[in-house]
């Protein structure tokens, strides 16, 4: 009876876990808490759920953190009942077999028919109404294929079904606006703020096939990936370029404890 | 763990039971079947959910029988899990308390600011990604609005939250196609085939909201409301007509029991 399985009517974050520490946390807690915001949730404190997820991954060399909040139970229909209260599930999950060449080697990937619909009043936000990158996922089997890139309905690059896309022309960052569909990655905001280490310019903006086309470089960014180098998108080649691998090491370089860790 | 929660990765389906009977079985389970189908998830067999949702209902007056099939658990990310099996869940809920008052003197309803997102690979099947009809939902509390009708992205008129939307004029019977957004209901199904009768001539179309303010009468259908008269949109009158008020005839004379019952 959980509205989380009725109507998908919650959010989620997945966080890197190591040495028992969830990184990123209070970003991916601000993120869980706009995203609650969004949808009328009243949100779990930041402390509670800390209290709740430290025993989860209690003495974890590595591992994802996946915390889900859903509305609740109960309600008529798709009206939530007035004295809801939300479900909170903590997950500890194994960390991914992704390939260790993915991060040094990088990725081939390819364009999906699968388009991405226009929404504002959910874009940003991860919800958990997710057909759309279960869909486009379902479009390939080949292992060599690390990952999908998704275009919005008036053609314009979007995001990748589990990361944030990112081009390097002339020594300027790109990645789309995420106003009408995608998600606002914590990475993707972490690589952003490197960017001015480098240092390079950084441009929100919309950016279509030709953009991709035209790149220097590509690259994709999720919290549990990092960085992955893009060399090929159906095919057309790319270079693991300088400028990629600079932003990769600024983010290995990020401190493994303090204030990176927990904020 | 199982999709249906993580992602919304399923479909569902709401009949109504009367005397331990489930109506419109086979169109019920036939859309469900073609949820499955666009999604890729294995279908459950008609016998199977039959055998499993008899003695949930049996001896129940009158209810409303829920059936949830995700795709199940497992998986890394958006990516199914080669051997998954879906899930089954059979649900009774009580009949719901919309006043009586609501198909004899019609109802009064909105137009909701949230719009439907385009995408053709949903439309038309009852998927699990329903945060567009919470959020629309979530727009009024006034207990005197019983329905919220949505636009699209384009400005056409889609459905209701939870209901499918005709209009009517000059003695023809329109009703917003469904390739674009929206769920293609059993009842608005059950209603053009009903419109024979009258007989009426229909129309799946795009309509505009110049076409509901010309409408002549304009009604709601789902398989539990059954046919709702609108007798106000945001304060704009409608009367209920003849027409709506013979369909409404037509739809109580079908027969109780035999194939309309399990067809």
């Amino acid at each position: 009876m959980d509205r989380g399985l009725l109507y998908g009517d919650g959010v989620f974050e997945t966080l890197v876990v190591e040495d028992g520490r969830p990184r990123f946390w209070l970003r991916h807690i601000a993120r869980l808490h706009a995203g609650c915001a969004r949808l009328g949730i009243p949100h779990p404190e930041e402390n509670r759920l800390l209290e709740e997820s430290l025993p989860v991954i209690s003495g974890v060399d590595r591992g994802v953190l996946k915390i889900i909040v859903t509305r609740g139970g109960g309600g008529r229909g798709y009206q939530p009942a007035a004295g809801v209260s939300p479900t909170r599930i903590i997950q500890l999950h194994p960390w991914p077999d992704y390939p260790e060449t993915c991060r040094g080697s990088g990725v081939r990937v390819r364009l999906c028919r699968q388009r991405l619909a226009c929404n504002p009043a959910l874009a940003g936000i991860k919800h958990l109404n997710r057909l759309e990158q279960v869909i486009a996922r379902r479009e390939w089997n080949d292992p060599g294929i690390m990952e999908g890139l998704l275009l919005d309905g008036d053609d314009r690059l979007a995001e990748g079904t589990m990361s944030n896309l990112f081009l390097i022309r002339n020594r300027v960052l790109m990645t789309p606006g995420l106003v009408r569909c995608g998600v606002a990655g914590i990475l993707r905001t972490v690589v952003m703020e490197l960017a001015a280490r480098v240092p390079m310019q950084v441009q929100v903006k919309a950016l279509g096939l030709d953009d991709l086309w035209g790149a220097d470089e590509v690259f994709l960014t999720n919290s549990i990936i990092g960085i992955w180098p893009v060399i090929a998108v159906d095919g057309h080649p790319f270079r693991r370029g300088a400028l990629t691998q600079r932003l990769q090491e600024l983010l290995a370089e990020l401190p493994s404890d303090g204030e990176t860790w927990l904020n």
